[in-house]
């Protein structure tokens, strides 16, 4: 039985919809979008984020900009179709997935190019009507491919994160890393939609994951959604949760892992696993592998963005909640030690300590795989 | 050089003033008090907070609204007395400190009852006028009694603090147990004041302490209306901030101490303890006496109030920032095991573990002196 219908992104009936995301926990809008303007305000906007989400609106959005665009050649056409895309490209410029599936939508069309084709099959003797149909088509195919390949990774990451569960268990998470911040089901939480749908009747603790509230507002709304039990509450109080007994496991994503398993993530997961590890509670960390860097060799390599100090003291409050003129510090991430970190769960399996050994070992069966 | 000017309530020239501490940190104002239904309201309104200020303000209030009232004699006066002093013990009913210094008061009026005096100095030779003004110069001393020395108190404690403490450390502390709680000086934030004082330029990280915002609010404020270099973090910044290596000693208070050394203080504090131990940083108890109960065994008998789950997803926002009907946990207090505090800071000096030791200790020599 599939119990999850919450998708950030969907194509259907050619139809675009994106959840709105600002509009959470209040209000449930799913808007439709029309336009290259459309999309480029619903990023920019952040109706839709979380890494993998953005890379599948990226995907359908551009698909939407340019399928009807009048064009007479391919040169033409892949003119115009730059033009969208670059102009979509700075809707949010620092978010990795944009580019990579606005580049991956490129490549789709480049394998259009007439002059590529030197087979019998030469696409001269098609008509650049008939050529446009076939473009149309593999975009689309393209931008589906995005989508499912981010959902079928996700369901992957679930089922292996659920391997390690057991029904009835306390869960605790901290941000967000579920299915409206990925094509579906997310990283973290996959396996207890996965576990929902079995019965395996969860207690989950979200974390209210402060300054942007991302627990409070969209962990706690999606699971609640499909009627997994969650109690909300303040990051401060995960020291007690675990501490009265609540608590067998922690599941948490990843925004970037170095190649030693130190990992990035949301600012306050340090904190959740180095109380795991007092209250010997497993910390397990869900990083698609697309998340790990080997180039990236410790943790300490991994730069921590700063942001305003108004989310923390003004940002959702009617009035500043701190003295004029307060000094502050407002990391977006932190990173992880891999000592404190049970294991690592990817698409490709589970990884466990040494973590400079397990992550070796499955980037060389990759490149073995590639080869 | 006295830098601190910072009391929650003052009785001066006849005029008794408290900070209006609901309205920090956006306006810094001081009301007057004049009757005994501004007493009552500035406590019950969480005007005055915290349970030492608390015990002041009802000291100082008492006094306030008995000392004009008409009477013909003890019996007589002793009966109004009576009616306000039960009115005020209504403002607040779960504040120990607030039952605490009302009977002080009450106990010092009784040493005027005529019946009493057995003695040659009796006081039927006196007139009702002449033992009304001998009443209230006492009732008002008694007053400036329970303020002077709970400032006495904090300002040991500060002492004791500060020996622990060296020029330039960074210091981390949660929630507040400052001057604004106390008469004066606070507890865990004394040694803060006295160090300013004599330049020891400490740089502080304050724990912005969801879900009330105390730190945020009123010792992020306090603390710069002095000119300590104090930066502001979430709660879940903890963390990084000491892996920082930013953090070289952690300073927090007490709400009630176990006989064994377990401390419950504000939702949180057990957490920074357990990252304190983590990190190797020194995490530093400051407990009054009183607050320390040789009749509570262990933390698991103290008992954690729970409050409204509003707190978390509503309390200062404009609009609900949690799912409607989610469920949440609130609970206002949690217990630090003795095992993580290196030092317990009382007035009486510097306890150490085994705990279960030095506070019995402590508690025998304080008996043998009252022997």
């Amino acid at each position: 039985m599939e119990i999850l219908n919450i998708s950030p992104v969907t194509f259907t009936d050619g139809r675009m919809l994106i959840l709105d995301q600002t509009l959470l926990p209040g209000e449930t809008v799913y808007q439709e979008l029309f336009t290259k303007e459309d999309v480029w305000d619903a990023i920019y906007k952040l109706k839709v984020r979380g890494a993998p989400a953005i890379g599948v609106a990226a995907g359908y959005g551009l698909y939407l900009s340019v399928k009807d665009i009048a064009a007479d050649s391919y040169e033409d056409y892949y003119k115009k179709f730059m033009d969208v895309k670059n102009y979509l490209a700075s809707s949010r410029p620092t978010a990795v997935n944009l580019f990579w599936a606005l580049d991956r939508m490129e490549s789709a069309l480049q394998k259009f190019d007439p002059k590529l084709k030197k087979t019998e099959e030469a696409s001269e003797c098609k008509s650049w009507e008939q050529l446009f149909a076939e473009i149309r088509e593999g975009l689309f195919l393209e931008a589906e491919k995005i989508r499912l390949e981010d959902e079928a990774s996700c369901r992957t990451m679930g089922e292996y994160g659920l391997s390690l569960l057991k029904p009835g268990m306390g869960i605790l998470t901290h941000c967000n890393a579920g299915t409206i911040a990925t094509a579906k089901y997310g990283t973290c939480l996959a396996p207890l939609y996965i576990g929902q749908e079995r019965g395996y009747d969860f207690k989950v603790f979200a974390d209210e994951t402060r300054p942007l509230l991302q627990g409070a507002r969209l962990t706690a709304w999606e699971l609640s959604q499909v009627g997994i039990d969650t109690t909300l509450i303040c990051d401060n109080m995960a020291s007690i949760v675990m501490k009265n007994g609540w608590v067998d496991a922690i599941v948490v994503g990843c925004d970037r892992m170095a190649a030693n398993g130190d990992g990035a993530n949301k600012i306050g997961t340090s904190g959740v696993a180095i109380l795991a590890k007092e209250y010997g509670i497993p910390f397990y960390m869900f990083v698609p592998t697309s998340t790990i860097d080997i180039n990236t060799k410790t943790g300490k390599d991994i730069h921590i963005e700063l942001r305003e100090g108004e989310e923390i003291y003004k940002m959702w409050y009617a009035k500043s909640m701190a003295p004029e003129g307060i000094k502050t510090y407002n990391p977006a991430f932190d990173v992880t030690d891999a000592k404190y970190i049970t294991a690592v769960i990817t698409e490709k399996g589970i990884l466990y300590p040494p973590y400079e050994e397990s992550i070796a070992k499955l980037f060389e069966n990759e490149t073995r795989k590639a080869e």
